[in-house]
């Protein structure tokens, strides 16, 4: 193949017996037994054992004797069959291995701050700093692998159906909207900014606007908030947009797309179609529009059961407006402690309480408020809830909000499994348009571009008016989000209105944009896919930097290279720009 | 296909005759034929006839008679064959027309900035105010089309090759090295900053150590150069390395993909091997490292012609250790005036001056400085350039770098095709490794992580040193480059001592680079395509702009969006940095 090697060595087996194979890798393993060095071989393909025997390879003994882990060789030697008692049946080439009559060593390494060997942990903060070798790890190299592997099998579906790749420009106009961007100074213009994208939206918008009509991209995008566990500052997205298309069109592209990774990642096939659960029902029956439904454990209304009861803390809640809801945790063998403590959380999470119930041997139940309760009141629950002897069912009586936040976050909790061996997606469909900003006032819940299903609804109550936007969700995680756009100026001038952005406002926030959706727009429809966090549930991991090859720690630094860093002032200059006194003041502080 | 269309109607031919049809797209042209209104749809797929007959169609006379260019129609009809005196054989619909039973204007469209019709020529400043209007040309749809079309060939080339596709970082360490870092403040870390990358070769170098083994990627890249007319500070670029790879290897690689993506955007066949020719050889008969080989005029040596000529100018640099050298740059037509106006290009190219012979009938040579040559000399031009009468031979006379480099860029100006409908690739090896500074001292010809043909010979002889580097031209441009890299640290060391870097300072800026390739760094080589010109020599085109969906200006401006932009002030000090006063005091006097 090349002339470091005729054959990956991972790729052996008992049919190549007798062949001659130069192969070049890397020490994983190496033994002496008495002399005779046996080494397992790693290359891209796998492992393969060489057998070092001083009588037969012209290299010096020291040589052979030096050889370490992680040490890059290249061997030639014949292809035999193992000694029976040493066949591996777990190993693919475990059948064979090589008797070398050659070796170089290609490059020698230094003291390894760990072990590429997986029974070897590592800090996160030691894997990031020598991440090249925490690649080396089968894990990471499989995770780099289904990566590769998931957006070809994206670019695949999209290719069949003539979407255009488009690259959309990373040096955009800075918005004061949403999130905070991320800015790059102009040298060529001093003192002014580009803005790194929080997405294509409006590009991909100007693409439909432009007439390509079948636009997708794997593009990067950039957010600059605070870290959390699963963000990072730079990320990828699969973003794609349609011309003359709705929101069925969109859904059965991403259901193609996500069948398609689905295969080639996990090589099961993803059962179709895709289901769709509105908004409501999400927030209904699980508390979240990003529901896990690989579990029952749905939350529950009780308040037919309870209308009329005179338990005060729940006719109080009803009468105010709020809801009676539980859901049925099943037998999680809890103490009293337990229960205390299950209260403690809920009350964490924003309850004024939670009340517990145990279905008992006998049909009845047992629970710290049971005398407040009716016999009629403890039988609709048993019944409402499916209750079995061990079943454990918690109440909150609250405000409807935050009764399905803490019963959701409580649902997850108690029943979300481990991993991802089992894959449940989800449309979402049916969002309202608007959402309760921390102000009081409306916000998107979208972006202010995704279209109402009706303008008349959207004026006449703008609270519960209803938009034309999805999400797809996975295992309970969000993947992305997307909607019917806005095409006609005048709707877009209403939404804004209803947002209480003025015209004035919105021409000098986005008046490019709105001017090119005068020049004949398409009705047009898209999606974002968030390609970190659908490697990591197929991966089955819990954390998006696990799927990516550098990734920043959550403080935004690479402990790797050392970015980011102190840059010298003549490029400050240049760009018109300076670090303020007070942070440079903070540096020779030794901060 | 979706709700508002069922066909292309870009696609409609004869067979389709009879059939009812809904179209969705753009009204490309408009014709009122005594109230029968003439429309030329687009959309994606070209344009088709569609007939408005106010009797047939239930739309307000009134929002017939609107319509205009540009707005964004559906409609729905019967195709029927058009009467025999109206077929358009040049058009792919020409022999159909779509009878409209029924209209509906999606959106309308203002009065345009200009037509979309090629025939209509617009300023670049207003093409790019108003892309999203630009890129409904045809040209430009095709430019973008062939774009999406190259890189989806060049990806098929290395998904079968088993090619990994990684994301490297975006937002790295500045490194003070080579062209001009953009940055990006981090707020997280107020006062440091990351850098765009220029490339991601330290990171594709990174994954060869992390035993990737086959690496790609389509990569943004950002230089903040000042802008020439075909450099854009944001472009793309294929992006792929190699372990276990020599220079075969990469080269047989790039074949390939050349070959796919001449073979998906132009339909024809690149033959192969691509040539192969030295830097060496490159300057001698092109005077360039990037030779446009579709013509001849090669630059031939007539050292050998005026050895002990009497021609003072000559024998001076001959003795001087200058170069005599010629171009035949045929039959140029050139008057007395015309070869006086070469001179003086000649002297603003460099030279002290040019001189100009022309082929006679006779066999001899009509020249100002005949009359100082004897006439072995004069046959011996003759001879050594081939002249046939009218033929011009272009001499100089000066040090070797001048002569190649001014008889180089004569040669393209007299002889250079002005399009590219055929195409030259070729591969350039054996450059030097390094390269005189403008200070004098050496700098790395490629990058300082090329490996040398020879330690020995790069400590002995560096300025004539050969390396192990390679470039890919077309038709006279240079396409990309790449190289072996090193992959020992000792040689990596020795390079950097020759450069004049100490230990010390190589530490400093990529100390954790270096600490990499101890840890069992694989032999690896590699290479990188710049994707923009590549599509614009493919598409004809002599500005990248053209192939770029959203370029910016020269100076670094999207006159569609305004950016770069002012950004507030409360962002900048989240990012502890603020706008110099001077330069806010500029703004203030309304600069």
């Amino acid at each position: 193949m090349t002339k470091y090697r005729t054959v990956h060595g991972g790729t052996l087996r008992a049919s190549d017996i007798g062949n001659e194979v130069t192969l070049a890798g890397w020490v994983a393993k190496r033994r002496d037994h008495g002399g005779v060095i046996f080494v397992d071989l790693r290359d891209a393909s796998g492992v393969v054992q060489v057998v070092l025997n001083p009588e037969n390879v012209p290299a010096p003994e020291e040589t052979l004797r030096s050889l370490r882990n992680e040490f890059c060789v290249m061997v030639t030697g014949v292809v035999r069959e193992r000694p029976v008692e040493n066949k591996n049946p777990e190993l693919a080439t475990g059948e064979v291995e090589v008797g070398v009559s050659s070796l170089d060593v290609l490059s020698t390494a230094d003291v390894l701050p760990f072990q590429v060997d997986e029974r070897f942990e590592a800090d996160e903060a030691r894997r990031l700093q020598y991440r090249y070798l925490d690649l080396r790890r089968d894990r990471m190299a499989a995770n780099l692998r289904a990566r590769s592997t998931a957006i070809r099998a994206m670019r695949r579906v999209l290719d069949e159906r003539d979407f255009l790749e488009v690259e959309t420009p990373t040096l955009v106009v800075s918005t004061p909207e949403g999130a905070r961007d991320m800015l790059v100074p102009s040298r060529l213009r001093p003192g002014q900014f580009y803005a790194l994208p929080q997405s294509p939206q409006l590009f991909k918008q100007l693409l439909m606007v432009a007439g390509v009509e079948r636009y997708y991209q794997i593009a990067r995008c950039y957010r600059d908030e605070d870290f959390r566990s699963d963000r990072q500052v730079e990320f990828t997205q699969l973003d794609l947009e349609g011309s003359f298309w709705d929101q069925d069109d969109v859904l059965e592209t991403l259901e193609a797309i996500a069948a398609q990774v689905v295969k080639d990642v996990r090589g099961t096939d993803l059962p179709r179609p895709i289901p769709r659960m509105s908004y409501a029902e999400a927030m209904a029956r699980y508390g979240t529009d990003k529901p896990d439904v690989r579990f029952g454990m749905e939350i529950v209304d009780l308040g037919s059961v309870f209308t009329g009861t005179e338990f005060r803390a729940f006719a109080g809640t009803l009468a105010a407006g709020g809801a009676v809801r539980a859901i049925n945790a099943g037998n999680q063998g809890l103490s009293r402690a337990g229960f205390d403590k299950l209260v403690e959380e809920a009350q964490g999470l924003g309850a004024k309480g939670l009340v517990w119930m145990v279905g008992e041997e006998d049909g009845s139940l047992r629970s710290p408020v049971a005398k407040f309760l009716s016999d009629d009141e403890l039988s609709g629950v048993t019944a409402a809830m499916g209750v079995e002897p061990g079943d454990a069912v918690l109440i909150v009586a609250d405000e409807v909000e935050v009764v399905g936040s803490v019963l959701g976050d409580l649902r997850l909790q108690l029943g979300q499994p481990d991993n991802h061996d089992d894959l449940e997606f989800l449309f979402i469909v049916d969002f309202p348009v608007f959402e309760r900003a921390p102000d009081g006032g409306l916000a998107p819940a979208h972006h202010p571009f995704t279209a109402p299903l009706s303008v008349e609804e959207m004026r006449s109550s703008p609270e519960t008016a209803i938009s034309r936007s999805y999400d797809m969700v996975l295992n309970g995680a969000e993947l992305g989000s997307g909607s019917v756009r806005i095409h006609d100026p005048e709707v877009q001038a209403q939404v804004f209105e209803v947002l209480g952005i003025s015209a004035e406002q919105a021409e000098s926030r986005f008046g490019w944009f709105l001017e090119a959706l005068r020049y004949g727009t398409p009705p047009h429809a898209g999606f974002a896919i968030g390609v970190d966090r659908l490697v990591s549930i197929l991966q089955n991991e819990q954390n998006i930097r696990e799927v990516m090859p550098f990734p920043k720690t959550q403080t935004g630094a690479d402990p790797l290279t050392g970015a980011p860093g102190v840059v010298e002032d003549g490029q400050l200059d240049e760009l018109g720009i300076d670090v303020k006194p007070e942070v440079r003041a903070g540096w020779s502080e030794g901060n």
